[in-house]
């Protein structure tokens, strides 16, 4: 039984998705979050300077005694995680594994969709995990720079929301994808939306709750867990705009955002 | 006569709108530009962060010879400028007092729209201006933080752009405004479609076409100007990530965009 928090980080708010995954999946875990509000968007950032970030973050999370570290952001996932866990003392859980484990897992037919930024998408980092994971499956891969700004403007079934998604998904529909993983932790949010232009038929993975998964694993294998009674706390933390934070992260977990501390990192 | 360049820049890749105005309006005058695309967005970062980050890109222009820098720039200009002009060796210009003072003098009734980025909109910079300038004017303002994505995929022109247009726009067109400023480098790209949805009766004030026009009048009254037969020459400088800078940034200025030399700053 172990107490400690666990960390959670993204470039900004969109990790909050897996927080929520999480807090929904482990209750009695304590966890602080990071968001680098002060640096968002990794995306366009060269792959150095991503993980330079990220492991001033992983330094910042382990000097506040966390037990385990969730990287809640696919692009630090993709240019960071290997550097994460070479330099860690804790477990670190990336959100591109278990994502692309559980689509090669659910696909019928072995066409997979991957919808994320255009950094994630260029980085190739799902498609590698899906073809480890399921030598031979078909991956069709589409940027969709347009849903993070959606989602922040909390425009979820907006008109122009389903003809955004409609045209994005264009390509996926056409190569008869009978999976999608949601490779971006803002769209979640969009999910109702995006089932609707899919159609039933085509499973949508939401890589934030496959995350909360393989970290109740990790915790569990190495007796990491807190104890079944535990009153869980959640702390946050940015890196600038605490205001904005709140704002837009209560669309993304509601009321259990709290306010944030203004932490300075580099 | 003075044939050192003008030095332009701006926290990414929607200053090229202002350096094309520059070049349509002083085609003798070479320019460098520097697009700050490894720390884009200003907009949610603090004040204090933008004004060092803006004294640092100025410090290099000026170490490259300009004459005189303009700051495309409308959340730098919004934090930085005054800070920029006591720095400075050479004349600064920012890119809101122009576009205030021309929708001031442009407008009948003096019922103004002002839209720009959320961290814009949220300085009041251009409404104090418009008021400095006439005051008793109406100003109406409202963040359209959609449109940068939009442009930046090139949708100028798609039924998702218009629908997100009418949505934004109408609180402006219910308060009657007679002229609205473009209050964002990037939304020149959408002027066809905002004088559609607005109607050809209120009048579009791009800050860069009128910045442009005030960077003639400063180089005229200091003496400045290139000779009339100098052949221009226009270089690029960005922070981070070129090749999405050059291939974003040909539908802002075509093929004017030379490749971009890739400068670290802090």
């Amino acid at each position: 039984m172990n107490a400690s928090p666990i960390g959670i980080f993204d470039s900004g708010i969109g990790g909050l998705t897996v927080a929520r995954a999480l807090y929904d999946r482990l209750p009695h875990e304590s966890t602080v979050y990071f968001g680098d509000t002060a640096r968002v968007p990794y995306g366009p950032k060269s792959p150095e300077t991503v993980r330079r970030y990220s492991i001033e973050i992983l330094d910042w999370l382990v000097g506040q005694g966390v037990k385990a570290v969730v990287v809640a952001c696919n692009t630090s996932t993709a240019h960071a995680l290997e550097a994460l866990q070479a330099h860690s003392s804790v477990p670190v859980i990336g959100v591109i594994e278990p994502g692309a484990r559980a689509a090669a897992a659910a696909s019928a037919g072995g066409a997979i969709g991957v919808i994320g930024t255009a950094g994630t998408i260029a980085s190739n980092a799902y498609a590698r995990a899906i073809q480890r994971a399921r030598p031979g499956a078909q991956v069709e891969q589409w940027a969709c720079p347009l849903f993070v700004p959606l989602v922040e403007e909390g425009w979820f079934e907006h008109a122009a929301a389903e003809l955004i998604a409609r045209e994005y998904l264009e390509p996926l529909r056409r190569a008869r994808i009978d999976t999608l993983v949601l490779g971006c932790t803002h769209y979640p949010l969009l999910k109702p939306l995006l089932q609707r232009v899919l159609g039933t038929e085509v499973r949508l993975i939401d890589s934030g709750e496959e995350t909360a998964g393989a970290v109740a694993r990790a915790l569990e294998a190495d007796s990491l867990s807190a104890s079944g009674g535990a009153a869980a706390t959640h702390r946050f933390a940015v890196s600038d705009d605490e205001a904005r934070f709140r704002q837009v992260g209560a669309r993304f977990i509601g009321d259990r955002l709290g306010r944030a501390e203004v932490v300075s990192l580099g």
